[in-house]
């Protein structure tokens, strides 16, 4: 089969060749970034408006965080004109309307041919993929800027291992604990464990999320071996008590600053809200009045289950944290 | 430029294209094993005589590895005789005389077109690689079934992340020790965290050994917070104190099984050696009689110095260790 005969519309573009057939290779077999998963990539949501007019949100910032990766990694990226070059490109070949996912992704290069590194940018119609995926069939109607949470979320799914499952980011998802091996300062002082850098090595993402789905759970939550909550392995935490919003702090923890989790923090606080990056106990979980997994792709998901016990989930606040993470509901 | 261009003298073959040029792209920008790291793969050395006969070391234990690392990935690979296929089909195009690497990999497949794993496998001339990569111009002549530890060691470097040091097996390594961020029983009960699966999600070891360049040292052993010793980035560990032969054990500590220490494991019990897998405090390594880093690809290193400390090594077991772990010293 192919992406084109099972009717997925996605493009690729390679920097130096331009935008290609979904179907086409672009990869070598001794790519560092196959081989090593020695590479980092970022992804956001763009949106098509029935003009045909394709923008991604917060371009600025996820281009801004790739470029961190490369540094952490020591990979020499393009220049930023040369990222916004081969993205504008990629934008003006799309015109269909709805979502889709935007990745870039930038690796060490090849191992035969060493030097340059490989740079490319995928784009995706997110419910063409879904429904290759086997996900039901109703697709999320959107106008640009704003976002319904529906079980037929596709952007969604885009960032899990093995989608597909029908979850509604409205009724509010299960999470799965699961220990990451590690306490709550392993990165202190150990930049080769690349904390914070958004690296093409996920596969224990990936496995966790399948770890998940065989406890029954839609999400993971990843938590230290001294008892604090970490986050998801392609979403940031969001707890709130009261008036007190807090989300785990990047740094010693190894956490990859979420975009979206900054933008929540930032409208928390103009919100007049006591917004912290601090260390939450997993034991919180249970006695909040609210807990979010929130990303570019999905938004804010409300937590209604954390390992098979319900948990607190108040529709005002359900709202406002959709709001503060830059999607209005409206579903 | 393009490998063949540098002199690179390789082959890539795919399941269901057979061989394919070196330079030729093979892998679209969704798949799983390039966005995710998510897949596994497995090395060995090709030794090819001088009528063109090329022979994989012990191709049959590290396919037995593969197939252990996509069951734990939960990646339906192609059966046995589908890889041997391939294989066979790759080394039957391969007439280089000297020393390859053989890679095969595995993936997920692609995200836009699921259900099918991406299968392929690579072969490099060491030689020629190495001189790409910046190596010294001298080459190891090698009988097959022997091995030169050599400075120009270039199936050594085929295992590194940006490797071009000429640095010597035969006169030993410097290490550096540093912390994996975990304690040496993390992996207990935790499959998600994928301990002992060989996956393409390298990207810590390949920054790791770019720390231990930064500190003037060849290679790195990786820690555990609880002080004791795991492996190499792409190597097992050995120590050896008397008559007692001591290496890492897999399992809680997330380490990799290394088909090289099994083999030294073996010989040293029929050469009447006390041979054990137990925890190694890293204070250890500094009494001990030696100290080994081994891999399929460059046989067995001899540590001379740890974070700075020169350490003892007895040239009498340096013969041993390399007989032991199947690579005669003749160089």
């Amino acid at each position: 089969m192919s992406a084109r005969e099972r009717g997925v519309i996605a493009r690729t573009a390679v920097l130096g060749r331009g935008v290609l057939d979904a179907d086409e290779p672009v990869l070598t077999g001794d790519d560092l970034g196959l081989i090593r998963g020695d590479g980092c990539f970022d992804s956001t949501r763009v949106v098509t408006d029935a003009e045909g007019v394709a923008r991604a949100d917060h371009l600025v910032e996820h281009l801004d965080r790739l470029a961190a990766s490369a540094a952490a990694l020591e990979i020499d990226s393009p220049s930023r004109s040369h990222w916004a070059g081969l993205i504008d490109e990629l934008l003006a070949s799309w015109h269909t309307p709805g979502e889709a996912v935007l990745k870039v992704v930038l690796t060490r290069g090849r191992e035969w041919d060493p030097g340059a590194p490989t740079a490319i940018a995928t784009l995706v119609d997110a419910a063409s993929l879904a429904r290759v995926r086997g996900a039901s069939a109703s697709v999320t109607s959107c106008e640009p800027g704003t976002r319904a949470a529906d079980p037929s979320d596709a952007a969604d799914r885009s960032d899990a291992s093995d989608p597909g499952e029908p979850w509604s980011a409205r009724r509010g998802i299960k999470i799965a604990t699961l220990s990451k091996g590690h306490a709550s300062d392993a990165y202190l002082d150990a930049p080769w464990l690349l904390g914070g850098v958004k690296t093409l090595s996920y596969v224990v993402n990936v496995a966790a999320q399948r770890e998940a789905r065989r406890r029954g759970a839609d999400d993971v939550l990843f938590t230290t071996t001294d008892g604090y909550c970490l986050d998801g392995p392609t979403s940031g935490l969001i707890v709130i008590d009261g008036d007190r919003l807090r989300t785990t702090p990047s740094g010693p923890t190894g956490l990859l600053a979420s975009v979206t989790v900054a933008r929540a923090v930032e409208a928390a606080r103009d919100d007049g809200m006591d917004a912290r990056y601090e260390l939450i106990p997993v034991g919180d979980l249970l006695c909040s009045d609210g807990v979010w997994l929130v990303s570019s792709g999905r938004g804010a998901a409300p937590v209604t289950d954390v390992d098979g016990v319900p948990i607190a989930m108040h529709p005002a606040l359900m709202e406002r944290i959709s709001r503060y993470a830059g999607f209005a509901l409206n579903g």
